[in-house]
């Protein structure tokens, strides 16, 4: 199955790619890798899901901002390849987790990443990563994670 | 016209390159990517602009930061490569602000180095980047810039 | 002398892998570099070193804990490339100190890894670095590390 058809029966629909409003690209190619800009949990109404995890918002909500981000990365990596298909490998994502000095569970967030990436690529979705808690994040938005990618 | 003109146009200089005090250095090239360390902003007498962006100082200082930071980079990439016109593309930033948890306006400070990347470079200048607030960097310097540069 | 002979020279053992408890893996291989994800300090016996580094534990213990990272990352990349002997280069070092925000030692913290990465490597071990502070970090592990390597 195609992967743009699995996130559909996952009930995910790609986002419309935003331009950023400043000086850098969501997304760019170099050689085999496909460098993503740091983005954000976007609702499919368009609006940001801002807030301390652990303490604004519990980590099950975590966990759902950061499959959102995933689907954010994801619809930037449509428009910058054209067919998710050509994905060799997601090789790292940097899971950073806007909360408190006492918040420990940034794993359990960042999976929200990571799960929907192997639910839809499966053994080629397998990434080295990072979790960590940021004091603060752009806009206050909850979790922000950069993801490069390798493609055939 | 050359990109080390086009600084000396906006009345910028490269700093001397200082040795890191430790076992790491500046920059170096694997492949066609050339990795740069975290950079902090220095001014042209050396010091380094410290304090927590939106609280010892304004966006407007902070921008101005990340400039420097900027420039801070060029001048370690220039030591690496010879020639900044050998630049195919900046890949990436990594931009780390020092704030407090209430500090929202990573990305305005963040520009500062954005801008002037994509002044002197053009569309080979425009990069991927993540913005991020940090709760202490290194010397309380006030911003702190990792890239990734592709080159020709 | 082969690299593994050196960090038994001096006193080191790699670790027993892990797998992650999460659908991420530890080090992967895209082209000549292998990426790996951000590791925590292990103790010989398993045990995570904790706490905010400069607060619940000094400078000098930070250091022993982010070499224990540098030990846990060679770990991983043993098990990932088979023969440390294959690294061409270290190629960068992201490190996250946990502390509070009025720290500002990172450096001499991060120099843990620095310093065993070129005392078993030696020019082959000089990387680019950055080093910066986290407010908090997974499951309040003192440091943590990722690493890119460039293998023959």
């Amino acid at each position: 199955m195609k992967i743009e058809n699995k996130l559909q029966s996952l009930g995910l629909t790609l986002l419309p790619v935003v331009k950023p409003i400043a000086n850098y690209v969501p997304a760019l190619k170099s050689g085999h890798l496909v460098f993503l800009s740091g983005h954000g949990p976007v609702k499919d109404n368009g609006q940001l899901i801002t807030g301390k995890v652990g303490y604004d918002m519990s980590i099950d909500e975590g966990y759902e901002a950061a499959r959102r981000v995933a689907l954010a990365l994801l619809s930037s990596l449509k428009a910058e390849i054209n067919d998710l298909d050509r994905v060799a490998r997601i090789v790292k994502l940097f899971g950073m987790v806007n909360c408190r000095p006492d918040f420990f569970e940034h794993p359990k967030v960042i999976n929200g990443a990571s799960d929907l990436l192997v639910e839809l690529f499966g053994e080629k979705g397998k990434h080295t990563r990072s979790a960590m808690g940021m004091n603060s994040l752009p806009l206050n938005m909850a979790v922000e994670i950069e993801m490069i990618v390798e493609i055939a």
